[in-house]
């Protein structure tokens, strides 16, 4: 089955959003990652930073913070109503275009369909802590530590929408380590499997 | 850095073995799979069938079993002792020649050399209990049970003996999909990184 779409989970650092960019480009395919929180706003009305801090993280994270955030008309946690429009959002985009969707469990959103192929990258720590610094910068945290925080919270928002474990191979077509193969020779990998 | 060994970690019935004798034969590299049980049943002393037995499962499996096997004159269990024996052999065999290994959690004993390709090879439950009744006819176990029971064993061994989890992308350069990319489709795509 040819396929439409192409979604990259990854841990922070691996280079999984470069490479999706990458792909989108040479492909001619649109390109989703923060992309998908100006349509959240737009579809909830919600402030942008507080959708950008609650659509990619799990409740639970802080406890105080959900409880306050209260819940929607219906009953529903915003957390879950924002999970809901995300969720409607990727499906939208699914049934309009040719892309690259990165992050946002979208691999488990798409899941029914056989015209999209999953992809996890990951890598070594040396190789993602020098990545991090090199792209976002220093910051007061040492990198293993922002590594490990990041990766945690995406582990756990995962899980909870999913109930399945992260960076499980059987989630995903193909996972590759890019600080084995390297950015490039990962773009190629997956472009020859979708053409 | 130009590699010298494979390991294919593989769920049962996804092709994982085939998929190491193809590239073993392609690469000219020698394979070894229940080779490694000969080489252990030399080694030990031990019976075939017990060697076949107790190597590839970790202990607890059978509690009773487990019990009555008895202990080394170093009190070393002999799971242990196995596992040791086994580890030993690995790495004769690596130091030695150009090799695809499958299984016997040959990753996690060649973790510290940078000349090893880690694959593991996954597929969905259909395409997997197709295979298993094509390649090893059917069983009074329906296919699906047996993929269940050897899968959970596998998995048990790997944590015991590695304390990783079984298929967490993380412990390979490369986990393939055989039911989406087909077992030559794997085979090429292997070769080409090892190439």
């Amino acid at each position: 089955m040819k396929k439409k779409m192409i979604t990259i989970s990854r841990e922070f650092g691996s280079g999984g959003r470069t490479i999706g960019r990458i792909l989108a480009d040479q492909l001619g395919f649109a390109f989703y990652d923060k992309e998908i929180i100006e349509k959240l706003v737009e579809k909830t009305g919600y402030d942008k930073k507080f959708v950008e801090e609650q659509a990619e993280y799990a409740p639970g994270k802080n406890v105080f913070s959900y409880a306050f955030v209260g819940r929607t008309i219906d009953g529903m946690s915003l957390n879950d109503y924002l999970w809901r429009a995300q969720r409607e959002t990727i499906l939208e985009l699914a049934a309009k275009e040719n892309c690259v969707i990165v992050g946002r469990c979208a691999d488990f959103v798409l899941k029914d369909r056989d015209d999209v192929l999953n992809v996890f990258i990951h890598a070594n720590k040396e190789f993602r802590a020098k990545r991090i610094v090199e792209q976002y910068g220093e910051s007061t945290d040492k990198p293993m530590k922002r590594l490990e925080d990041k990766d945690k919270k995406r582990a756990v928002n995962y899980k909870y929408y999913t109930d399945q474990t992260w960076g499980m191979c059987r989630n995903y077509h193909l996972s590759l380590d890019s600080s084995e193969i390297g950015i490039e020779g990962c773009v190629r990998m997956i472009r020859d499997l979708v053409e």
